[in-house]
């Protein structure tokens, strides 16, 4: 039941020597490898990852599905106010692993499912829209922020409780919110202790990027009703194959170490993740952040500027064949091609076959949309390496909460590696602060 | 009403000497320019490029609005089944005029409008979960491919054909389909004739990145409800803009001119487009596949090897600054960032005060979610500009149907333009046709 990797079409053997990786390139990390691999499994034991011990968190687990069953029998809508590493993970594991039109389906199709929103923007129209659609007396608020302060959630927050407040009086409002937020500090759980809102914490060095394993993306996902006890056994069981001693057996550093000799040796600054799946356009955004934000950095660990960073861009297939394809395929050789491809799907769709007399159309009467979606991937595939365009794979048995914890697991391991290999510290993000001091100022904080 | 471009941030003054443009260079494209611009201008009276007399076409649309009255007051939803320059379209305007929650409205609420769904991939579960969610008696399908024979197309339409049948009737079922394909030629085209579907046309010589003013957009935008002749309007205006003759005064040829020296002479790679509106996140994604597909080619005109192209990506503000600004302040070198910023926001949200004792609460109140997200546009703009990163900006006075449509027609001119500047030809996609041979070959086409 495990994710698999398949890397040939990286390597000189399939692509050429000008655009592919050789064995002795992936054996020159070796060393450096060994010492990256020493220093995150020191920490890690530690405690200074802890994002690594996630996926055993059982009595958190036990904590959420208790909440969850009583939220699920009062309420209709789980509105989570959330940005960026608050809002990714969440949208991820809702896309992937709920029905593909969740909100749309009727309350008896849903069975005990709340329907799910993520507010992740402070756009006075979406965010109007979205108050316009939902009835409030319905709905639980999520409000997430790890510092307790972004600005845009508190703005959202401030908006939501005035709502609730007037909608639902001074007394039961309360009720209608949850905060998940830093287990002691900042404003957003000072307000929470103030009003009694029911709380939960994202774990102390745990950045937003790397939380969707914590309640910041398992309460929304286990309040849309998706199993979050398989995919956290789906995580843990990611964990496994990359403790093994053997680097060159660990999927998520053979991965990093593609990637990185990819574009720094030969020029690949972008970075494709192209799902053949509806349903993991919202990991490939999660991933996007994971990437560019840990990854993208102006200093080295020893203080040089080095501006370092492959840009993450999602696609999907079959979609961006007839959007991005034809860049990707005869554009500048700046790119690698991550597909990720289930191997089954979980619906079978026949196509019937008419107007046979049509030359254009025969051909695909009797077959299924599944055989012609994996033969579109194949041929994408086989296109890019033709074409000595770098790519790679990972194969789901299908998408299910397992294979989906596997897959986010993975990424995460893979970032932190890669972290080392470029030598950066991939747990902070110090270009956003100044942006965000020019916005206090503007707003007229003090101190800014 | 017309939006407005603001360079400054591309040249030398803002962003410095390395990554700047200079008034010389621009300066140095004009020779090259001014014969593009008289190639393009005989080719347009020529008739070789239609797309620029779309938004002419008033026979068209008068045809459009009188069938949508029709098929408004017998159902629901509208179903695209279209994919690429069939689909991107129709969501980019869906996505920017219709409500934003649209779908999720009441029907009381839409009015006539109907629902609108666009089915832009053959993922199985995608595709049966959206099956699932209309009633086919009450939804027209929309079946939209150029060529006619697009095999994804295609495919959805026998699956859809076979289930109206079964679910109709074999006389009722023919109701319920709207052909949009080639005047005469193609698969569709001929069954469309045989069977009596109601039937719109691409007009001959528009591609399908090109297409959004033909009824391959406007008759989904014009069935969720969307003033098209506005949007004709919008795009009319734009074209007396870029027909002025001092090519410094066309803002889409400046703009072309300043991306392509930015990727040419600078090493800008990817071109980021970045809305300050969820509203636009399609028009991103339609913005995606013009630069990409246009731009991104192997063979210049005179056929010399030069895999040229800039990576276009989309990023939403003020979101992706909790996910992609990191990179874009830090990482390589590599980018011009396009915002696209509205001047006002259709709604105005107001940031009630509370929490006034808390400081990282209290300055927020008594503002407005407008104020808050212009603040971080300019912030974000700054820092960019600090960081010596290039950027340029277009100000939409609002986001409504005149607006819109200048700014899709002012990308299509930039795109055709910046073709000639890059010295090759945007109208074509040659490097697809090889996956979709593979393709055919894998599900046993005659002759492939």
């Amino acid at each position: 039941m495990g994710i698999s990797l398949h890397f040939a079409n990286m390597m000189t053997d399939a692509i050429g020597e000008v655009h592919g990786i050789t064995d002795e390139e992936l054996d020159g990390l070796k060393a450096r490898g060994k010492a990256i691999d020493r220093d995150l499994r020191e920490r890690r034991k530690a405690g200074e990852l802890p994002f690594y011990e996630l996926p055993y968190q059982k009595s958190e687990v036990r904590n959420i599905l208790k909440k969850v069953k009583k939220i699920q029998d009062k309420y209709d809508n789980f509105v989570v106010l959330g940005i960026g590493g608050s809002a990714l993970g969440a949208k991820a594991l809702h896309l992937a692993l709920s029905h593909p039109q969740h909100n749309l389906l009727p309350k008896g199709k849903r069975k005990d499912a709340l329907r799910l929103f993520v507010a992740d923007n402070i756009d006075p129209e979406g965010f109007k829209a979205l108050l316009d659609i939902i009835d409030p007396k319905k709905t639980v608020f999520n409000v997430v922020s790890k510092s307790g302060g972004t600005a845009e959630i508190i703005a959202q927050f401030l908006v939501v409780i005035d709502l609730l407040k007037k909608r639902l009086g001074r007394k039961m409002y309360k009720n209608y919110i949850i905060a998940t937020t830093d287990p002691k500090k900042g404003a957003l759980r000072e307000i929470a202790n103030r009003e009694g809102f029911l709380g939960f914490s994202v774990p102390e060095g745990v950045g937003g990027r790397f939380s969707v394993f914590t309640p910041v993306g398992l309460l929304p996902a286990a309040a849309a009703g998706i199993d979050i006890e398989e995919l956290l056994a789906g995580a843990a069981y990611m964990d496994k194959q990359c403790q093994v001693d053997d680097l060159r057996e660990k999927p998520a550093y053979i991965a990093a170490a593609l990637q990185y000799l990819a574009d720094v040796n030969k020029g690949k600054a972008i970075s494709v993740i192209m799902p053949y799946a509806d349903r993991l356009s919202g990991v490939g955004d999660w991933y996007c952040q994971l990437w560019a934000e840990s990854l993208g950095k102006r200093y080295s660990r020893d203080n040089e500027v080095v501006n370092v960073g492959q840009t993450p861009v999602k696609a999907i297939g079959v979609t961006d064949q007839h959007s991005q394809l034809q860049l990707y395929l005869e554009g500048p050789y700046n790119k690698v091609v991550i597909f990720i491809v289930p191997k089954k799907y979980k619906k079978e769709v026949k196509i019937p076959p008419a107007y046979e007399d049509i030359e254009a159309v025969n051909y695909l009467g009797g077959h299924t949309l599944n055989a012609l979606i994996k033969a579109e991937q194949e041929a994408t595939e086989l296109a890019l390496t033709k074409n000595n365009r770098p790519n790679w794979k990972i194969l789901l048995p299908e998408i299910n909460p397992f294979s989906v914890g596997q897959l986010l697991y993975f990424f995460e391991v893979q970032t932190v590696y890669a972290g080392g290999l470029y030598n950066i510290n991939p747990l902070d993000q110090p270009g956003v602060e100044e942006g965000k001091r020019i916005t206090y100022r503007m707003m007229g904080r003090e101190g800014f």
